[in-house]
């Protein structure tokens, strides 16, 4: 009879520093005490794994008098924030950066507006290692250890090498955004799709913590969609999956930036609803957020442009939870904002097919509201060490 | 340290016999000395679980002299067709069964037409029951060995126990339907999604095989989708993932039987195109070839016809490659025959958006044309053998 393939001490050892790691990371300081339990571990095997993450300056260990009913003191496991991540989202009309440390908080963060005449991958690779450059002199290059950046993008971004296929609200077509970023910057880079982020941070530590089946959409200029199914990413054969804009949900116009007639994508962006209300296009939230207060003080025109696009939001929902039946729809940006405004249109607008098990079917907010995509950037930066934590960079 | 989960003796034999069976299943006839590289088994090892099959009635051993290099005898692992399962398949205007051998071999099969007056549950069950028993009787009951029964429904299965929550093309909602057929027949009864166990059979042994992210999409009267994403099926929280039917398309109607506007469903459907072609509904596969031949023959309203819901079939495409990223998409049934017949008019209609990757994702017919759900069944069916040989029931 074969023997099922060994697990050698060095794999072991690294499943545990990364479980640990993994917890701090997530859930934030742990005692000793609950690590052990948590993790099926002897006390003493804790304490020299702790104390190998220490040694690698991943986390610190406070003792407090304060301990359990054995009096004994209680050893507190904090993942140390001076490991930072760079976390970017570029947006059509907005480059946001983060710092981020390890644990999760946002120890800085900034946003620039920048608009179409500024959408060329050089401008945008120049403004953000800008950024990230600022972002890290201001933390003091000497006092934090920077792991990595992590880059959100909204368009398909292939899987392996973080190169952008296609980025229609960008006008990015075939470009090797990751490469020329990583390049400027003499830093590692990661790149994902925007809403495949955003579901990784409401799933690590936003709405959708403990579902296994959840979709995240989010819309501001265009739609994303990021999935979770059987609690791992669908990522499609290339990394592609979850472009949920295109789907055709009218014949009847309007013509979409992809060439395409009806898309659904063109019934609820934010600019959408903005054209629909009167207004400029281009605001961003803060302009969806006056055309919602302005229907709600009662002018027509405002009133009738969130009750359409809230019809569309639950066209467009009634066919993704019949596709993917989550356990949970966790929505970002306008998306959200035009649910909060108008939940019961969109409710109308899913129940109107007897195929739709609305009841089952939990609808929540983005914890991180536009940031998801954000934080998700940041939880991608990380995601090599969190993975491997011996092989941190041991010079900043 | 602790010791990683230890595999015990039963457990690893259990997990080399199933290897062994399902490769003979899948794959047929097999010599020992490709399942003895195959698996990375010894000979005598595989000679001892051989055996064991062997004792449980699974497989029997062919030794032929025309041997290897070696000049050894060949003994070739031949799964016996004499262990069976019933496959059935409920349509909207048919019921097949099928009964099916071990290894996949179709044995007999039977269809018989159903109307719209005999969708009563009761009716299908006498029906269903009916003809399983008929089919098992001219097999000689004691001369197989029936394992179960698998049965493919139109519908949304409840994954935990085969409920029939919802198959608006029956009429069925929370419909017991499992329970009922297992109770009449006295056999175990497990029930799937028609399109979910369409996917299943191409990629066992259909058209999809050795394609991780694979899409099969089925018409007949509705449309069922079945998805494998990372090799494992899309089940969603409940089992319900994969309706496809009912993403709204259109704006501009027609009314959909799930009480919607505009559902795929209402575009691409067998009766949309008879219809369309100015014929009467519910003639089926037979109908839907019938207006194609007469397209080609250049009746212009046939033609008219097979463009427009060809045209619909890239929409709706489009839509789900966008969302899926699959390498493959299946297409059964109408679909399939749509397809066939106007595929440059398909690919147009998905090549409309830019957003479409149409060169990356391969399209191909079912191999098993209107019965993949049917070979699906079979495969429900033998699963719990397949899983744990040991466990199959001793007496017929």
């Amino acid at each position: 009879m074969p023997t099922p393939t060994g697990v050698s001490t060095d794999e072991l050892r690294r499943a545990n520093l990364r479980a640990i790691l993994q917890t701090v990371h997530t859930r934030g300081p742990t005692t000793r005490a609950v690590l052990t339990r948590q993790l099926g571990l002897n006390r003493s095997t804790i304490g020299a794994l702790t104390g190998e993450l220490q040694s690698l300056g991943l986390v610190s260990e406070e003792t407090s008098a304060v301990g359990g009913r054995s009096g004994r003191p209680s050893h507190l496991v904090v993942p140390r924030e001076d490991n930072v991540v760079v976390a970017v989202d570029v947006g059509v009309d907005r480059i946001a950066v983060a710092l981020v440390g390890l644990g999760g908080e946002v120890l800085d963060r900034r946003d620039r507006r920048h608009q179409r005449g500024e959408h060329d991958v050089g401008h945008v690779v120049d403004a953000v290692a800008q950024m990230v450059e600022d972002v890290l002199g201001a933390a003091g290059d000497q006092k934090v250890r920077c792991l990595g950046v992590g880059v959100a993008v909204p368009g398909a971004v292939r899987a392996v090498d973080g190169f952008v296929r296609f980025a229609p609200n960008l006008g990015w077509a075939e470009v090797p955004f990751t490469d020329l970023l990583a390049a400027r910057l003499g830093r590692p880079v990661a790149t994902g799709n925007d809403a495949d982020l955003g579901a990784l941070a409401e799933h690590v530590r936003g709405a959708a913590v403990g579902y296994t089946e959840a979709v995240y959409l989010n819309a501001s200029v265009g739609i994303g969609g990021g999935f979770l199914m059987a609690g791992r990413p669908l990522a499609g054969a290339r990394g592609y999956a979850g472009e949920v804009g295109h789907m055709q949900v009218d014949s009847q116009g309007p013509v979409c930036r992809c060439g395409a007639v009806g898309c659904w994508e063109t019934k609820v962006g934010e600019n959408v609803l903005l054209r629909l209300a009167g207004r400029l296009p281009g605001g961003g939230p803060p302009a969806v957020a006056e055309v919602i207060e302005a229907a709600r003080a009662g002018e027509r025109r405002a009133a009738e442009a969130v009750a359409e696009v809230a019809d569309w939001c639950g066209v467009g929902l009634r066919g993704i939870v019949n596709l993917f039946d989550p356990e949970i729809v966790v929505l970002g940006g306008s998306l959200a904002q035009v649910w909060r405004a108008a939940e019961a249109t969109v409710n109308e607008a899913m129940a109107r097919s007897t195929m739709m098990p609305r009841d089952d079917v939990l609808i929540r907010a983005a914890q991180f509201g536009v940031d998801s995509p954000l934080i998700g950037a940041a939880e991608l930066a990380f995601a090599p060490v969190l993975d491997h934590p011996q092989a941190v960079p041991t010079a900043s």
